[in-house]
């Protein structure tokens, strides 16, 4: 009997199962494919295989000791580290998709523009049709940049801040170190609260642990100039919100973009809403849509089940303890 | 009895009018600054100025005979070629301010992101406090850009693009060149029907002359691909703005971007402001507020007072009967 492989995913094309039928049949697997609302199938599915490749902690939550590799394809994998007995086999293997570094990228620039660009305040007059007079603007060029957390969305948002011919930017990083070479200058988180003086946007691209929990807290954000930009794409769990909110509505700060918050969804009462100069969207930055991300995620998880049946270490393991 | 500039402008901080009397004083000039609110003393100055530089079609047509050259502030000039008897002297040199590539880029890269990521369409669920679904985006990455206008606007979106990873920049101008290497393929206006139907991002720069004059006409919006998204930073009188709202509404093609348009300022009833998937802003592009545009202007009015003191032709001359 062959090995089995249990697929619960929305975005996947038939090019995309192709490759993944390639994968597999190279790795020697038979692959069980099932969308969402297919829940009860892929759960009946799962004492047979050894291999889940999903977005669920809920179907995880309901695998058995079988199971061995768990492919998250999203990027942030806080949810399945809790410790919380999601996972029924101890030693199961945890993987995450760092697939997300393009359009996370593009969407901070988009928000970084429209911050500068002060769009927040135009949209009031624009809907009632009115021809609002030019505000003072300002330019990414001119902008000194801090991007805190350098892996695959941090490095892809230096790049392209390089390309729109940013005036500085500084990377921060557990270690201080980066994978690619996009930064100015580098430096280990611990040193965050030098860096965040001259800090014209702050780019946050943080997993959720317990070393980032409220990383950006009210005294850290008293550090900041008051042209400072805040934009948050890692999990809202890094910012003190209340803070936040209270900085936006004093103007202590010049602007925020978060597509990340806490809770999500956000209750329709929650301050955030009409915070000032706050660009608000509902976790939408990295989502598997776009053509390119959807094939990158699928590119990452043949790889790796390449290195599953052939014994070698999975490229994107995650440290179940440490959480990233 | 020196020669004398007359500045008529509201952008000039300390520092820019220090630049301004320091290239005057070297070329041997006297010079009367005026902000807009005293337009009639502005006026009263001017039987003694050879050289003015401002933005104001209403100064200019007061000025009389004595006035050799006309530095305006703008980048686009048809406003000052429509042969109306602007000009009081026939030979009064004209010059414009390129100065706005880098802030024009930059808006030109927040719209079409904001486009691709759909953000016109969570505008509603997030003011009424719903947190919406994802929505299908696209990436500049994979997206093919034509670039109509491959002046200094122009080449500097056509940077900023490849900054952003493009997949193709396609670069049309008259003469089928460029001044920048910054294009993968260049050719002459008269291609552009070729060009549309593998155009996703159509980037409009173009003077407003008798050529460009609708040129992005009801016939060549249909050879655009139901993908395609239209940016105009150029003038509106480019674009059939009716034919456009019918494509918009009728979901021809997926979006547009606007900043010029006619008549500006825009009346409340006029249908572009209800079109489907429509950034509208006022004129805002290319404001004299961001320091290095404001910086780069005076810069080039100071360089071309020393050509023009010297007897040298000056870098920004405009031809008035072709309009740019």
């Amino acid at each position: 009997m062959s090995r089995e492989i249990c697929v619960f995913q929305d975005f996947l094309t038939d090019a995309l199962r192709a490759k993944i039928d390639t994968a597999a049949a190279d790795a020697g697997f038979a692959v069980h494919y099932f969308t969402s609302d297919r829940f009860e199938e892929a759960k009946a599915c799962l004492p047979h295989c050894e291999v889940l490749y999903a977005q669920s902690p809920e179907l995880l939550r309901a695998a058995p000791a079988n199971l061995k590799w768990y492919c998250a394809s999203s990027a942030g994998v806080d949810v399945y580290c809790k410790n919380d007995g999601i996972f029924a086999n101890p030693d199961c293997l945890l993987s995450n998709s760092n697939a997300y570094g393009v359009t996370i990228a593009e969407y901070v620039v988009m928000v970084t523009l429209m911050l500068l660009r002060r769009m927040p305040e135009y949209t009031e007059p624009l809907r009632n049709h009115e021809w609002a007079p030019p505000r003072a603007i300002r330019s990414i060029r001119d902008s000194e940049i801090t991007v805190l957390g350098t892996g695959n969305i941090g490095s892809n948002v230096a790049q392209r801040m390089r390309g729109m011919g940013a005036a500085r930017i500084v990377g921060l990083s557990r270690s201080g170190k980066a994978r690619e070479a996009v930064y100015d200058e580098l430096y280990p988180t611990s040193e965050l609260d030098k860096v965040l003086p001259n800090t014209h946007i702050l780019v946050m691209a943080l997993p959720s642990t317990a070393e980032t929990f409220g990383i950006l807290s009210r005294e850290r954000i008293a550090l900041l100039p008051q042209d400072a930009i805040v934009i948050n794409v890692g999990r809202g769990t890094a910012v003190d919100q209340s803070a936040l909110v209270d900085a936006l509505n004093a103007g202590q700060i010049a602007g925020a973009g978060l597509d990340v918050m806490v809770p999500e969804p956000l209750p329709k009462d929650d301050p955030l809403w009409n915070a000032k100069n706050l660009v608000l969207t509902p976790h939408t930055s990295g989502n598997l849509t776009l053509g390119y991300t959807c094939e990158a995620n699928v590119d990452m998880f043949c790889a790796d089940l390449g290195n599953y049946a052939a014994g070698r270490p999975l490229t994107h393991l995650v440290d179940r303890s440490r959480g990233y």
